[in-house]
């Protein structure tokens, strides 16, 4: 409730954007640009990106415009010319976008975001474009590293409390389950975009009741279909023990318990632990439910142990993408005004010109190898770029967030083992084409 | 502009708060409950932490309540009694916060915030404030570190476009400013809390130029009196050579260049290069500005070293904290009706019962230890946590920005080297009274 009347606002940019507009204006430099969005290099612990964002940055593009409020304020700032202001007033994207869709894992340099419009508009956009993208990008990889740990396990988004702000814990929702997660627990998220919900109980609901116990039995009546039980907050055995009495006396109003959850202690022992009571106590068909700070790792580690666990809920650590915080991304300049560029700088050199990315494809559509070329290029493969934006507008209806889940879905069961696998090795094969390589060279040799 | 109509929303929470407030309106729980923010225990690379978001939550405390669609929204969604829907129209917090001020250095276990209310307000804000409270205490407490490294130095928040989604990015600004930073780049965070605002220019801005000295010249015309020039598009050295003609041009206009920008390679070797070169050439007033993934760690070895830096612009790593993502923080329950609470679970015991925190000063008013107490002891030093909200209204007006900012400077100084430096050793000495160790021995004898 904080920021409603200013967020969303255009001014969520760097300063620089606008000071690079004034001179942009001054000298009426505003040409054709064409950026990329790209990541320089992969983490040392990843092997593959899943591409998302993509919805929310052509929102933001869609909306894009100065309100009265901004512009009286950067007026008053007193750092721009009056003519540029008001030369902002009429300012919206009327670009076009090419773009990979959310959920096709991408590789080091491969753009997976062409913005192609007027330079100020192109320039302006930076710095939330890069915000978006980058963030569900991590966000996505994160959660597809976690499904492929636990391929047939429930899995749930737990981490709305540790996200990085509300956006964050609102996108994580969206883009843990575009990867392949089973839903949230993230209420607005649910709202918004038809996301499955879940929850347990807190455990404060235990302490608030004289025994835990009373609490069990008041959260299966309330919610008689949907009820998973929180046994660790005094000790795990015994409450696991004491569930067969209350089951049979809860049975008798036809009333099942659903599952069980345990938040801490080693959660492998625990679980075997709580199986063994209940199936003792014939009450096989309650699931156990495990949380606390999990990831890709310890999922993996739980399940080739032989944990008995039926579900995860994966908060903290999938959310703020702790073994990889951000990206070496960068939204750069590749042509202006109908000219190839590049930038040099040492250890940050990127290739010029409007790009292309071709996928091969081996014989049982399994990925075999991309190759980074000119955008009019015409070489083997799937060109995964598409247009997706035309003038400012696009150019169909956004997929629903199911259809993309199934896409991603689907795009990771093309992907060989190697690369899925949570382990990194070998990276996977990248070409650059010839043209792109001749036009670098080319674009090097003519004097800065 | 993406989320805004739903965005603020008090269902950005987890469903388990809404089924366990089901549970609690079918039995009409609703007494005073007492829930406390705090960290378990220090990350392994930290010897205090900076509390900060205090300001957000008590926004969020006081704007607090369910709109018609969000109601209509959990009618329709099948999980709730209608009775229990109808009962959330008119729900408000009413509750009190005892919170430690923005700016407190505090350590393992303290409480730095405390609320007071019934039973089902006071469990529904759970997951915002630690979304709150925890990011923003991360970021002031990486800030902070970054500023012990560079006392003196000119210090700029970067991050916005790497920060995980624009509350992050925003709340960096804000918070990284109130730790010490000279301002922010980002704009919107310079309307909304008058931050000092910097920038300086893209490497797009050289490129889409012919020529970075025709780029330049342009970027200093429009902005006579506020230009730093990025200096490291093509060859750094070669541009900084190239900088004593164009002084010498737009001096005869009355335009300085204020500053350089270096943004790769090795950022201490090219500064000493490049203020050798602007030296020789009599342009000592250039400051020089380095920028690129810096942390505390590579400022403190850059200044260490010798480096003529004047300003340090520092994104990314402070804005995702990334080397301290999350915080092993809760919010938990300590009373219910009267009776004192905690929870036991394997390793996550907490202590019970309404706290304080009292902190003592040597006679030079430098920190000297705390006491974790009862609320009502009356113990030697400062308590900690004051009432900023009873009845849900702030008991005064926040203070400004630039108060709190000088008051956790002031904290900041009367903490010793031992903790200030970025090198974690013995940890701060926090004792347990023992009227609190006999609260909990006797929490602990009664069955549950």
């Amino acid at each position: 409730m904080i920021l409603s009347p200013t967020r969303e606002s255009v001014l969520l940019t760097d300063l620089y954007q606008l000071t690079m507009l004034q001179a942009y204006f001054d000298k009426a430099m505003n040409a054709t640009a064409v950026f990329e969005f790209f990541v320089r290099k992969l983490p040392g612990n990843r092997n593959f990106l899943l591409a998302a964002g993509l919805e929310q940055v052509l929102d933001y593009l869609e909306g894009l415009r100065f309100t009265p409020e901004e512009l009286d304020w950067l007026r008053a700032s007193g750092r721009f010319s009056p003519a540029f202001v008001d030369s902002l007033a009429d300012l919206r994207f009327t670009g076009d976008v090419w773009a990979m869709p959310e959920g096709t894992p991408f590789f080091a340099d491969e753009p997976i975001l062409r913005v192609t419009a007027p330079l100020r508009e192109a320039q302006l956009a930076e710095t939330r474009i890069i915000n978006l993208l980058q963030y569900e990008t991590l966000i996505a990889t994160k959660a597809a590293r976690v499904r492929q740990a636990a391929p047939d396990r429930h899995l749930v988004d737990f981490g709305l409390r540790r996200a990085h702000g509300d956006e964050a814990g609102l996108l994580s929702a969206r883009t843990s389950y575009l990867a392949g997660f089973d839903g949230s627990s993230n209420v607005l998220a649910g709202m918004r975009w038809n996301i499955p919900l879940f929850g347990t109980m807190a455990h404060s609901f235990i302490q608030a009741h004289d025994g835990e116990f009373a609490a069990f039995e008041d959260f299966a009546r309330s919610h008689p279909r949907a009820n998973t039980l929180l046994i660790d907050t005094y000790d795990t055995e015994a409450a696991a023990r004491g569930l067969a009495p209350l089951a049979r006396k809860l049975a008798a109003d036809g009333i099942a318990i659903q599952g069980v959850r345990i938040d801490s202690g080693d959660l492998g022992q625990r679980a075997a632990d709580v199986r063994a009571i209940l199936d003792a106590d014939g009450l096989r068909d309650i699931r156990i439910f495990v949380s606390g700070n999990l990831d890709e790792y310890s999922v993996q580690a739980l399940l080739a142990a032989g944990a008995p666990i039926d579900g995860f809920g994966v908060g903290t650590r999938m959310n703020t993408s702790n073994d990889c915080p951000y990206l070496e991304c960068a939204y750069k300049l590749q042509e202006y005004a109908g000219a190839a560029r590049r930038k040099r700088s040492e250890g940050k050199a990127s290739w010029p010109g409007r790009k292309q990315v071709f996928r091969r494809f081996d014989a049982d559509w399994r990925m075999a190898g991309d190759t980074l070329a000119l955008a009019d290029d015409d070489l083997p493969g799937t060109p995964l770029l598409e247009c997706v934006m035309r003038g400012g507008q696009r150019t169909g209806p956004s997929p629903a967030l199911t259809t993309v889940r199934d896409y991603a879905r689907a795009q990771m069961a093309r992907m060989p083992e190697t690369w899925r696998k949570l382990e990194t090795g070998v990276p996977y094969p990248v070409e650059v084409a010839p043209t792109l390589q001749a036009l670098a060279r080319q674009v090097d040799s003519r004097p800065v």
